[in-house]
């Protein structure tokens, strides 16, 4: 096998969400056990827009920016100015640190596009990097694609956890091996595990220390539950020389049909990524970069609201899995669940497939986002309520046919 | 100087079309000769779609693919099915050979986004590519950036060479010397140099007897001017088992805003791509992929006025530069001209930057293109068409001020 050839099989995403109409299901019919589960469809891999629509005024702002024409159509590769100008000054407010619009913020083609640029910016042949497990498969898959060496590091995600969140020890020890780069989600996907205030302040601190480049994926830290809080990397008084933070509207705001991410923090590093991005696709697409002016200026009451339906499908939801005896940890912000399974006649990543023949049901393999998890799959759980609810029986019912 | 300062060093993005707004004018005031040229601002840096506005119906495709909702948003990495299969169709019968809409074609943001996907898949570290000078700048870069080396081949584009195209002597030694990808454009940018039918079956049978991979961006094979003729490469009998065509509807079509290209051919090749587009930016932004639904259907007789505006513009220019002394090859194709400049007092990179401050007027500086074709401007003629030419006199009259 060439070098290419195995740089490309390491990048797999059969699995990957969205990627299922792919695969062939006429291996399965030998172990199938028992009738099709009638019910409609939930494809959990991806929130469902038509259930949780894009934030008011999105369709109006690509419309101006169509409007605008020329200006608009061509930015800079960053983005345009002035959105970065309204973009930086709400993720100032929003994570309590100043963000310099013209230096320190970059628009991207969605979240992943700044993962990928953030990490092509910092990640070489050779370079030491810290990948939570678990965590967002791409991490692992974007340290591996740039030649980078992965430092696994567990996330503590359980309720019954001395302490849930990065396991401190093991991050203080590969800091300590050499690690230049840490990457990390929080909240967690596919957890929702939202690392908390003492434990970022020691990541802050430690990664100071090292002078280890942090990457913090903030994706879902506008959906937040109950009483819980939140504390930014980038506000920390003690925090690392590079650190780049990770947000966009394409979760909570339901506007990933846009693709619109940004990333914020070190000039020297968004340069770079400003850099890479000039040969990758030049900018996020310019009408849609208009739809971010909409963004952290929705309507009043909007995301209270957007949460408060969230938040009652996660306590349903969670409900049916525990009651079934599927060890699952409670998200503390999000739109993930991660319950693990019990033990299957199948293999996890064909039940996987045989929950969506069957129970016309899609999730993620927990394979997906470390090699330990291979029994759980992932829910995103901003579906219709009603439906994300049979479905959840479903995924229950499909469990006890094929349980050992 | 660290190998990842080393490695984005080389991908100097301050003199890349749009990227002037970065750059200060401070150090230019000492070599200022006279005053501010009066005129309409002209940014030939690329395309106006002002004065050349998107095709017909592309917003109103974007609206439905809005009001499609999640089925649009969220599509497969490598693009909608639906769109696939159409896109799939006009592509087959314009360049005169099947396109499997299933395996054989990928929506990418952008034709850059299809350039980067077709090298990140081809070439890894010491992979000898053959590039063309002049060519697309971000073939080096790209080539560059995978670790690959760079087998230089000359594009001989004046019209008084003894054979206008690539140097076909080259390419076969470059062939010889164990080069595995040959990446270039045709039309070519920068220079509008359409490869004649001849020149393209060698190319073709040379790369299937070297067994080399081809990628050819046939991003401008629409606007093609007066009777010129145009060979597509994968429609050649003996071509190379490897081969990827990309295109888009950026530029003639003016749909940049949308982030819209195509990569299609060798379906082993499109299947790396979608993998690395996985970690990319997941897909091109879904609602713009509806946009794609207008292309190769526009208005009958829309094509035919639009290369006949561009050809008046390209005539009208040429005249204004061939006048002035400037050599200047005539564009079988695209709406690019790269007249040479005459010997300046100033550098060239400064001069294009006096240019802008004094005249209004960008332009892309050749050494984008060549190492040796630093003497030479790249214009984007899509422009509205009096004010380009009168763009054009202040570039003369520039020249004037500064020649030696």
């Amino acid at each position: 096998m060439s070098s290419l050839d195995a740089k490309f099989a390491r990048l797999g995403a059969d699995n990957a969400p969205g990627q299922e109409v792919r695969q062939s299901a006429d291996d399965l019919k030998s172990t199938m056990r028992g009738d099709i589960l009638p019910g409609v469809p939930v494809d959990f891999s991806h929130g469902d827009v038509d259930a949780f629509e894009p934030t008011p005024g999105a369709r109006a702002a690509w419309e101006d920016g169509f409007t605008a024409g020329a200006a608009q159509a061509y930015t800079e590769y960053r983005g345009a100015a002035a959105i970065r100008d309204d973009v930086a000054a709400s993720l100032a407010a929003f994570t309590g640190a100043p963000v310099d619009p013209v230096d320190e913020l970059i628009i991207t083609p969605g979240t992943q596009g700044a993962l990928f640029l953030a990490l092509g910016a910092v990640v070489d042949r050779g370079t030491k990097v810290v990948v939570l497990e678990p965590d967002y498969f791409a991490n692992r898959k974007l340290v591996t694609f740039f030649g980078g060496e992965i430092l696994p590091v567990a996330l503590h995600y359980f309720e019954d956890a001395p302490q849930r969140g990065p396991d401190l020890g093991q991050l203080k020890a590969a800091f300590e091996a050499g690690a230049e780069v840490l990457v990390f989600s929080t909240p967690n996907n596919p957890t929702g595990v939202v690392t908390q205030d003492a434990a970022i302040l020691e990541i802050a601190r430690l990664a100071a220390q090292y002078d280890v480049t942090v990457i913090v994926d903030q994706l879902y830290s506008r959906l937040l539950y109950g009483s819980e809080s939140y504390t930014h990397l980038r506000a920390c008084a003690e925090r690392p020389k590079n650190l780049i933070t990770i947000m966009g509207p394409s979760k909570t705001e339901s506007l990933s049909g846009f693709r619109l991410g940004v990333a914020f923090g070190s000039a020297a590093l968004i340069e770079r990524m400003e850099k890479l991005q000039a040969i990758v696709s030049l900018r996020a697409a310019g009408y849609s970069q208009a739809a971010l002016k909409t963004w952290f200026h929705e309507p009043e009451g909007w995301l209270e609201s957007r949460i408060a339906q969230h938040e009652a499908i996660r306590d349903d939801l969670l409900a049916i899995f525990r009651a079934a005896g599927f060890r699952t940890a409670c998200p503390q912000a999000g739109s993930y669940l991660f319950p693990e399974l019990p033990k299957l006649v199948v293999s996890p990543e064909d039940f996987v497939r045989l929950l969506r023949v069957q129970a016309g049901v899609t999730v993620t393999p927990g394979s997906e986002f470390a090699p330990h998890t291979g029994n759980s799959v992932r829910l995103n759980f901003s579906q219709d309520h009603a439906a994300s609810v049979a479905a959840a029986h479903r995924i229950v019912e499909m469990v006890e046919r094929y349980r050992t």
